[in-house]
């Protein structure tokens, strides 16, 4: 099976104002993900916050999840830069810790042309020489994978894999077809974007890559499990538990939510880097009953 | 005389492939910008590659700026970062060198809140203390600054100005007025986007920061004393002479042509900072067209 398949669960990055990683604090989040048997763990993508981190704290991170996940699940590290020679360095810097894969996001400042992206990706495919997926987030990046820029990635050694957002028109089927069409048997398309992930993995989607699951792995898993198994009821039951939570992902951004699942399930206290706020006390009230709607659906039905 | 007023001149910076600035270039072009008498640099703005450089190499391009400037001309420097920390120890650089006053945008990875954009300028103009221009440009940092975030802000102390993007509708007098009402008297309001500055001067507003002054002050310096003397007739004809540059702008991306400017002018010979691409022979062609056209304009009369 490729690393890039399945519940891929993406987790907060615990650090302190200064930016310090708590390598304690990942490493039992990563256990935590790992006992409860999802396919991936996503580190340091942008749940993980890659893009407030410096190299050397993202390195830290990777040696202490890469430990911590004692292999037995696959370590997929998110490499995004704004230079391609920084990207270059933390694919090297992945590879050279034993990651399992990379991801790598189109990160900018100056928006980049197609044909910028295409060499960034190239060139830091070949530096890493690990399985690649291309994260496609332009809601962060503002740079939108075209279908013909990610066929030409696609024939790009090491790349295997692309992370896309949610189609605007919910029409999975079709988009994976018209994906599939161009990029040949064995590449996977997985979908972000929690509250339509279910969805995509019923349609025939590779990957869920979610964000739920690097602080609830579980939950989510029986949901993926549920719907990889083409089990439409059981899914629209359980979706309708996650229902109050993807509200607020959507409102707050799913960031700022996790940080605050976090220190209500007593995984971790940190605040999210600045100049990102922690939520308020009403919208902590909030979560807090999102969570126990999700308790209260019987997971293990 | 507010160091945000009249032309301020956004110069490259120059650095080769891994990214180490080339400080006696930086001092070259500074020197040419001060000699030619404009209002101020804009130093590491969007157009001086702030986002692709590390601290060290932007405290170093600060540095031999100052210097080449030698107190002449103000020196504004950009101190954006993703994380508040960052922008922080960056403006604290800024100051310490001697800086004149800085240049803060909303840069950013999550997409930001109102009020994170309001703590993250309020806690850099404290830490920096010293004259702040906020730095509103959508199309590099996806923030939209609105009318009543630009008032709040215009209320912190060391904020006080703000650099816009142009109006859609062009209507620079109504959005002057509409902005001065909420700001207070002393709080400057200026333009960046080459094409259309000559005219918000025009309309009575306070400052153009100009990407094309970086590296041709001079003639940029004449078309803006024009503009300020209300001179509408002059101002026309040399617009004319930069439209096929202003074309060339929106179609590359000025970051991308001013590197190529740099070359034709024989000013320094570096690439744009990876994944960035060098553009074509073929654009350089239509480049050195679009200076002969400037060229042929006489700026002397």
């Amino acid at each position: 099976m490729s690393i890039f398949q399945g519940l891929s669960a993406f987790p907060i990055t615990p650090a302190d104002p200064s930016g310090r990683v708590d390598t304690a604090a990942v490493a039992r989040l990563i256990a935590r993900i790992a006992q409860a048997g999802v396919d991936s763990i996503g580190l340091l993508g942008s749940t993980g916050a890659y893009a407030f981190l410096t190299r050397q704290e993202r390195r830290r991170t990777v040696e202490s999840a890469l430990e911590a996940a004692g292999g037995e699940i696959p370590v997929i590290v998110g490499v995004g830069a704004i230079t391609t020679i920084e990207a270059v360095a933390l694919a090297q810097d992945a590879k050279a810790a034993g990651a399992d894969g990379l991801l790598l996001a189109p990160m900018s400042y100056t928006p980049l042309f197609e044909e910028e992206v295409f060499e960034h990706f190239a060139t830091v495919a070949k530096a890493g020489n690990l399985p690649l997926c291309i994260y496609n987030n332009p809601s962060t990046t503002r740079f939108a994978f075209s279908r013909a820029l990610i066929s030409r990635l696609s024939k790009v050694e090491n790349i295997v894999a692309v992370k896309m957002p949610l189609p605007s028109d919910e029409d999975f089927a079709s988009e994976l077809t018209s994906l599939r069409s161009t990029t040949g048997p064995g590449f996977k398309v997985g979908y972000s974007g929690d509250w339509g992930c279910p969805s995509s993995l019923l349609a025939g989607g590779d990957t869920w890559y979610s964000v739920v699951a690097g602080l609830m792995p579980s939950q989510a898993l029986t949901l993926a499990r549920a719907a990889q198994d083409g089990d439409a009821l059981t899914v629209q039951r359980m979706d309708e538990a996650f229902k109050p939570l993807w509200a607020l992902f959507k409102e707050f951004g799913s960031f700022r939510v996790m940080y605050m699942i976090a220190q209500i399930l007593d995984l971790c206290v940190v605040d999210p880097p600045h100049p990102v706020l922690p939520l308020s006390d009403a919208a902590r009230h909030r979560i807090v009953i999102a969570l126990d709607h999700i308790d209260a659906c019987n997971f293990d039905v």
